[in-house]
Parts: structure tokens; sequence; C-alpha cells
């Protein structure tokens, strides 16, 4: 397995991540993608596009990252979206609080604990600073809101924040976006894009960050109505670490399918557990290693409050497991609480299949009557003789009815309140729709699928490392390398081949610096699948010309002809053909290579 | 012409853009793109990636949003980059200064007045609050930064910026970003992403925002070396409105070639004369209307104070010019400032074609002498006989040198001194390369695309409302409808269209809801380039089966066998093909239509 520095070294050579900021110093927690990385994430991102907006037939939108406070009172962010802090009373750095527990007692998801609790521990452990070794004992531990504050126009200004996730930016807009969806669900709404935390102590490299990406799908459905399509991935094998297991003394993460985990209820919601079988496959086809790959249940204490059932996709990296993904029936929390705080309507209008025929209580108060007599309160005296006419007709039976008006009491004649009950043809109702939500932590899945690709082996007797990255993740689809630099008979085929294969619609780099050990050393740790060497022995003697075309993972060399070697590389590299380098080594010839893994 | 307003209604109503967060009344400047216009602006990207990345061989990065204070420090941003703002003291609203007098007087370019003749300008013009009409006269203009402050880390922490352009991320990255480039020039680094600008009164809907989307690209050249590849686009025409015709009583933009605008010194800079022609290619691919369209140079008191030459590209939307791109020629600004404020190398070493031999005085003064007579300021002397050596290495002819240091005078011996003449090798040196940047504003020509494409005509006698996208930008390649939804072989039928559409890489639209008209004037509005409807008449005779295929702009129809529709349609839309609609009219049935332009 990959030890991270080497991996974070790799990456920082290479040009896929590095620390932002480096002449300054580096912030903590912002990291830049160099152009390797860019372009893995950008393939990445088209890849998650590709298979939960255009497949799954939703909509896409594009939200600013900026959104005014109002937004966050509503969803509970202002209030709620705090991490634990400590300040160390010595050199005056502050930590995690929940960290400082995981990291020095055997206690898990410390995040859950109650503030007093935190406190007690740190002074029934004797925590102590990481940075000075001070005590932590007896110091308060106080909420820290990780939203990033700033002011939006001039002056003082209106508070705003940098999202905390993307979705919210989809919520805020239901409104109008049900109305792109013609009203009807269910329909799906994803979102790619920043979002930001203002993390107390950011560490782990990429891992834990201040800025990252989040692909977010927002599927908004009718609960009693809309059933995902389960079917399509009933069969699909997952491994499932559920609560109880975490729980157990000897429990474990297990295998099975995820229409026998609905079927049983180990996963709590059909929506849910079809997600979590589109994501597996997608998962596979961006080179996730599988076998360090888990889908863990979160435990009870872990659970948002608005949450039925939450499930985090986890990887295996540097030897932790770090959530990539979040599952999460969000029950109909978010539009609710948007209705409430903005007064707009987030809610569907839902036809009944046939008009419903009901009988409605309703009072028509004669005002001219009500007005002399309560004076200012007349107005709410007739609201509250209706909310009596619906919650309680027969209370009209009498000659006269009490109701209450801030404590008061009023009483009105039955004859003056005019009560009525109608007979009302509805032909449907309004509905808040419930919120199903798998959440993408873009950059975590970048970092997984370089380190779960890095091998290092031995070929003809030299270590070497390469990235074994699936061909739809490599930032460049080959590389083309004229021996020498001297010979232009050599580098106008060089040349034609780089323009061959670029027709052909694929990435190449075209590299004629350093020898050609060196340059394969680079693409190998690039992740480049195939290398084509153009050398004096492809153009000399009678046959066509030819080059050498070496294939990343084998280090196997093929010489293949100049007029096929297009075509070939293309069918290697796209997944529908399932042409192999060893068809490839078993039509032309093969040179000896010696692979050794290390 | 398109009137804006009807422009942006349809924006709103057919998912392009709108207000953001108007559950909450909105925020100014800030928008969110619906999922027709979020695809738009993902084709606009992919097509600015292929031109200024892909096939100019550039490298793409991705940098965090947030940077450190430390950063604008050296940018200038935390000084410099301020509009000038006057609160009305009646209402208290906060107005542009600049624009006041630019739309009260004839005044153009306020912006770079200094505060005072701003002032004395409100005055004599007497401008009152654009909101509550209250005299300003008298009142201060102030300069307000448009950079949004926030605060990284926990407690206090530190300030940390919104970014106001992409360009600085890959500035502060310089160090890295050469080492990828091997070290050598010219090399090029691009970013797609989040800008932010605090605007005091964002205005103009979509054009004047606080958050947006850039498309830089930063060239780092030798400026006495390198030159751009002008002849690729010498003969590309294109309208300039030059400085002196901006000032000239009956100036105005005329058109020209690249080439003779450089020739003739109008275009400053190869380099920036190089990226218009490329430009100019890349707008008119885009769908930019090149007749409402003009390259405008910057007036001397517009430029930027390290800019030698500098044009906007503007497009003509509602009337007004409006800057969809900068290019300027930045020289070595940026990165000389960053070097300073970061004690770090922002340089390349330039290697010479030869060695040279060179002369370099030197000192090694003996410290055993100098200590004892000097004490504590002995390194400084030492310092200041190294720098009078290289200055004036004559003055050691006599027996005796006197130094300054810190307005003192110090006297040594030449002997002690031990001054002496080598003869060094330098195989080359350090410069610091210039910066060429193209800048392209996303959403600002994203709109342009769109108010450029928006057409009213009449078809069969009713007026509709269409834009004539550019395929390659259109959201949706083709829609798909079956006539009607009770039929199960026209359903049929139907789903076999759309795969095999999209089996050819083509974004579907299958709609099956309303009148054929609607969705006709749905697909119309959304710029949808060809609509394929189903029918009974095509699956019922002898004949094969066949669906009508739609051409947005002329809406003409033909009915072709659904064996041959896919590819087609497929045709039809590559650019490579230059099939049109009347070949295919030419090849099967065309049903009449009657086209009115309005």
């Amino acid at each position: 397995m990959a030890e991270q520095e080497d991996v974070i070294e790799l990456a920082k050579r290479r040009g896929f991540f590095f620390g932002a900021n480096g002449a300054y110093g580096g912030v903590a927690g912002f990291y830049t993608y160099g152009p390797n990385g860019a372009a893995v994430k950008d393939n990445l991102e088209s890849a998650w596009r590709d298979r939960f907006t255009v497949r799954q037939g939703n909509m896409e939108i594009e939200a600013p990252t900026i959104m005014p406070e109002a937004v966050f009172e509503a969803s509970g962010h202002l209030d709620g979206f705090d991490d634990m802090l400590v300040e160390c009373p010595e050199c005056g750095e502050s930590h995690r609080a929940d960290h400082l527990i995981e990291d020095n007692t055997g206690i898990e998801e410390a995040e859950s604990l109650p503030i007093a609790e935190v406190e007690e521990l740190i002074r029934e452990h004797d925590l102590r600073c990481p940075s000075c070794d001070a005590e932590l004992a007896g110091e308060p531990v106080e909420d820290f809101n990780l939203m990033f504050e700033t002011s939006i126009g001039p002056g003082s200004g209106q508070p705003g924040y940098m999202r905390p996730e993307t979705a919210q930016g989809i919520f805020v807009e239901f409104p109008r976006l049900k109305e792109y969806a013609r009203n009807r669900l269910p329909f799906g709404v994803t979102q790619i894009g920043p979002a930001y935390r203002n993390e107390i102590s950011p560490r782990k490299g990429i891992i834990r960050v201040r800025e990252f990406t989040q692909a977010e799908l927002e599927t908004f459905i009718d609960p009693e109505e809309d059933e995902p399509p389960l079917h399509e991935v009933e069969d699909v094998e997952v491994t499932l670490y559920p609560a109880d297991e975490q729980e157990a003394d000897d429990g474990e993460a297990y295998t099975t399918t995820v229409g026998e985990a609905v079927d049983e209820g180990v996963i709590g919601s059909d929506w849910v557990g079809y997600y979590l079988g589109v994501a597996q496959g997608w998962y596979e086809r961006v080179g996730v290693d599988m076998d360090r790959f888990r889908f863990r249940q979160h435990l009870p204490g872990e659970l948002a409050h608005y949450a039925a059932d939450c499930w985090d996709a986890e990887s295996e990296v540097g030897g932790d497991w770090i959530e990539i993904t979040g599952f999460a029936y969000r029950s109909d929390y978010d539009l609710t609480k948007h209705a409430e705080h903005s007064g707009e309507s987030f809610t569907v209008f839902k036809q009944y299949d046939e008009p419903k025929t009901v009988e409605r209580a309703a009072v028509d108060p004669d005002m001219a009557t009500l007005g002399p007599e309560f004076g200012g309160d007349a107005g709410a005296v007739a609201e509250a003789l209706q909310t009596l006419a619906e919650r309680d007709p027969d209370a009209f039976d009498a000659d006269e009815v009490t109701v209450e008006v801030d404590g008061e009491s009023y009483s009105v004649d039955t004859d003056v309140a005019n009560f009525s009950v109608e007979t009302v043809t509805e032909n449907g109702e309004h509905i808040t729709p419930h919120v199903v939500e798998p959440s993408f932590g873009v950059d975590r899945i970048v970092y997984t699928v370089i380190e779960h690709a890095y091998r290092v082996d031995e070929v003809d007797g030299e270590e070497r490392t390469y990235l074994a990255l699936d061909p739809e993740m490599a930032a460049t689809d080959a590389a083309v390398f004229p021996l020498v630099s001297n010979d232009d008979r050599l580098l106008d085929l060089a040349d034609e081949v780089t323009g061959d294969l670029r027709k052909a619609g694929l990435a190449v780099e075209y590299d004629d610096s350093g020898s050609i050990g060196r340059r394969y050393r680079r693409q190998d740790e690039v992740g480049t699948p195939f290398c084509l060497t153009v050398d004096r022995d492809g153009i000399e003697g009678d046959g066509p010309d030819t080059v050498t075309v070496r294939e990343r993972d084998s280090a196997r060399q093929v010489r293949v002809p100049v007029s096929e070697v297009a075509d070939e590389i293309a069918a290697l590299l796209d997944p529908e053909t399932e042409r192999a380098f060893d068809a490839l080594a078993a039509a032309y010839d093969e040179i000896a290579t010696d692979v050794e893994t290390a």
C-alpha cells in the first residue's frame, strides 16, 4: 500500500495538487490543482455528470457561492454548523476538542458528544495542547461556526456567507426549479461547485480542507407515491457496515446485494438503497479500489436531526477510512424550513387521480356587527371563528360560540358568524416533497483515485513508480516521444503520429526532452496509459514505418505500423471495444521487457 | 434587435438564468444559471478550453477562490482596487460617483478621474440621488475596496479575500508552475473559475454582478526573445476602435487585418495582436454577432499603470457596448511584485546560446582587522565594500577606500579590503518573464451569445420567438416528440429514435407534454436546433417508418426514415461535414411551412 507522503510528494512534483500560496508560507486547508490534477478532476466531474445528471435525466444548475444570511437562518447552518474549539491558554493555538479526544482516547465520533461531556473528558484524560503540551483541563470548549462570513455591498453592508454545501443553492430556488420540471415529481437537480468550511485545524493534506468541490444531487420525491427503479440495481453487490455491526463487539462490514439489504431493512430507505447501487458502479468506473471501500451507516448519534437514514461511502486511504460521499434521506426538512422563513411556497400541487368531494366548514362573519362590538380585535375574532369552524363544526350548533384571542374570550351569536358547510371538489393538494441526497466530495474522490492507483514495481531491474489510473481519468491518453531531436524524418513521423492521435479525439502529450527512460518515468508517474516512441529502427528496412507502443502497467512494448497506430490506441482506450494489449502483442512484434512486481 | 427585458424574461422562464435567492427577496448582483443556462455556459467553457488551453498547448490549473491578504498586498488590490462611492445624506443609499457623472453629463470614463475632480463635477452639475433626489453636492466621495473580505481560521483568524481575478492564483504559483513547464519560456497557464467584486451598485442584470466566472490565460514570455506565431492570424479581419479614433471628433471603428494593425503600430504588442486574432475566430465560433462586436483600445487614462497596451473586446447588447474580454500586456509587474513581497524567486534561468566570459570585481575583506576596528558595523562595512567594488572598481586603485553605512563614513586600507577582479563564465541569467493576458468574462459572453441569437419571426401566421444558437452552444441538440401519449407503437418508436440519437453522442430532450405547437415553442426558445416528431403518418402505409425533422431557424420540415435519422442529425450538427438542411430537404419529402421574418 502506498505511503501517503509518497503520494503527496508525487502529486506536488507531477502537477496533481499542492498547498496553495506556498510563496507566502501557505495557508492551511487551501490546495491548488496543477495541470494533471485539474485534468483528473475535470474527468471525474465529467464522469459524475454523465452518470448522475445526463443518464438519470436530472437538471444541472449553477448557483452563486456567496449567499445571504436569511438562507442559513432557515437551513440551520447559522446556529448549528459548529465545531468544538478549545484554545490553548499558553500558546493561544486553537484545536478541535473532538479530535483531541479521538486522537488520545479510544472514543470515536466525539463530534456527537455534548460540550459539557467533552470538557469533562479533557479533564479526565488530562489532555494537553498538541503544539506546546500545556494543560487543557479546565479550558472552556466553545462552538465555532464553520461558515466563512463576508459582507455584501458598501458600508456595513449585509452579512453573507460562503455556502457550506452546494445543496442550499438548489433548495432555495425550488419554487422556480419545480416550474422547469413542469411541476411533476419526482425530479432531480444537480450542482458541481465549490463549498467552504472554515475548519479549525485542517489536516491530512487534501482530505480536510477549507475550500473544496462538491457534486450534489437533490432528488425531490412524493414520499407516498414515488419509488426508485430499485430493480436496476437490486443485484449489485455492496460492502455494508451497518450501525449495529459498528456497535457490536465483533461486528464488521459484510458483502450483500442492494436488494437484500433493502428487503431486510438494513438500508432503511428504498431511495438511499437505489443510490448506493448506482454509486457503487460509478466508484468502480472511476477507479476506486473496491477492496478498500465500504458503505457505513451513520450511528444514531451521528444522524442529523432531520435525517431518517444516512450512509457514507468510505474509502481507505493512508490506513484511515474517510468519507467520500454522504447519502441522506433529508425528508421535507429543507423545503419546509425555507417555506417558513421566506413565506414563499415550496410545495408541488399533486393532482388526485380523481377529483375528491369534501365537505368544508366555513364562516362568513357579519363584520358590520363584529366591528363595532370588538373594535381592533374584530379581524382576529373572525379568523378564530374560521379556525374553530374547521376544527369543531359542531360548536356552531349552539346559539352562541366563544373563541379566544390573545387570552381574551369573545362570544359571538351563531347567526352573526354565518356558519355553513359547503361541499367542494378538490383536484389535488399541495405537498412538500421529500429530498434524497447523494453528496459527493470531489477532492477526496480525486485523492482516493490517485492513491489507489499508486504502484511501485521493477522494470528491467530498476524500480519505478506509476499510477494505474483508469484511462477515463488519466490526464493524458498517450504520449509521443521522438527518440532523438536532430533527425528530421523522425520528427516528421512523430508529428504525424501526434496529429493522427489528436484527430482520433485523444489527449496527447508530445515530449522530446531527456532520455527515453526519463520520459517513461514522467508519463508513468502521471498515469499516461500508452507511450509511443518513434525511433530509427521503425523507419529503416523495407517494411512499413512503425513506432513502439508501450503499455503503462505491464511496461510491455509492441511495434505497430504508423498507419494503424491511432486506431489501435483508440480501440485500447475505448471501454466498449474490450480490446486488450494482449491482442496487440499477438498481432504485431513484441519487444522483450522484464517486469517484476515489487 | 432584441429588447433586453424580453431576453431576460425568456432567460428566467426557460431556465437560462435568474436573480438568485428570489424567495428571500434576492440580493443584487448574484445570479443562478438554470439547467439551460448552465449547459450553454458549460459548452462555452469547453469551447474556450479547446481553443485557449488544448490547441494552444497551455496548462490549466484550479486554484482556491479564497486567498490570504499577503497576495493582494503584493498585487496592489488591497490598496488600489477601489470604486468611488458617494452616500446620499437623505436616504443613505450608496452610489458609484463615476456612474452618476457618466449618466448625467456627457463625460465618459469618469472612473479614471481623481476624487477631487469627481466631487467638483457633482457640485457643478448639481447631481442628485437617483433613489430619493436629494442633493449630493458637497457630499464626500470615498474609495471603497471591491474585494469581499473574510476571516480564515478560528478566533479573530487571519484576513482572507475572495479573489477579484483568477489570475492571482496563477501568478502566486509561478515558482512551481515554471517547473511543470521545465523552466522553458514561453508557456501559458489557464484557469476557468469564479471571481468576485463587491460592486457598489450592481446593475444591468447579469452584466455587472458580484460573483462571476473568468477564463484567463497568462502567457509567460521572455520579452527579448519570444515572438508569437503572428503569421497564423495576420490575415484575420478585425474591427478596431483605437484610442486616437475614440479621441477624435469624427473618429470611428474600422476594419483592418491583424497583420496590418501590428505593422502600423496601431496594436502596440505583437502578442496582444496575436491573441486578438485568435480570439476573433473564437467569438465567431461561439455565435457572437460580429456586426455588433469590436476591439476597443484603452485610452491612456484607463490603462493600468503596469500595462503597456490594452484592448477590450466589446459586444453590443441592449444598445450598449460592454467589455467581454480584456487583452493586456502586463509586463513583469505581477511577478516582480510577488517576488518583492514574498522574498521568493519568480524568475526563469535563461541559458545563453554560448557561455559568456565576464569580469567580476569582488572584495574579500580581512575581518580580523575590520572586526576590532568597526565592531558591530564590520559586517555592514564589508557589504558596502562589495557594493562599491561592483559599482566603481577604480576606487580600489587608491591606498584607501571610504564607504558610507547609515550616514557614517568608514575608511579602509585597500590591502585589508582584498580587492580583486575575477574572470567568470556565465551560462545564462535569471530573468523575470513578462505576462500577456487575455481575460474573458464568461457570463457576459454567455449573455451576448443568447441576446445575439434572439429572434422573432412568424411561422404559419403566428409570431414565434427562437434562439438561433450555434449547435455547439445549444443546451440540447435535438428534441423528440411522440405526437400522442396513448399509442404504444408510436411511443416505442420515439424511444428508439431517442436511443439512436443518444448513442450518436447527442444531448436529446424527450418531451411528451402539451400540444406539438407548445413543444415547438418551448424548444425554439431554448434554441434546440432540431425537433423530431413521431406521428401516425410515419408508421402507416407500406414504406419504411419515418419521423418529421424540423429545423429551428427555418421551421422547415422533412420526413426522414427512422433508420437514417440519427446519422442525418449527427451530420447536420457536425461543422466538419458541412451538411445543410437543404440537402436533407432534397433527399427526402419536405412538408410545406410558411415562414415570415417579422
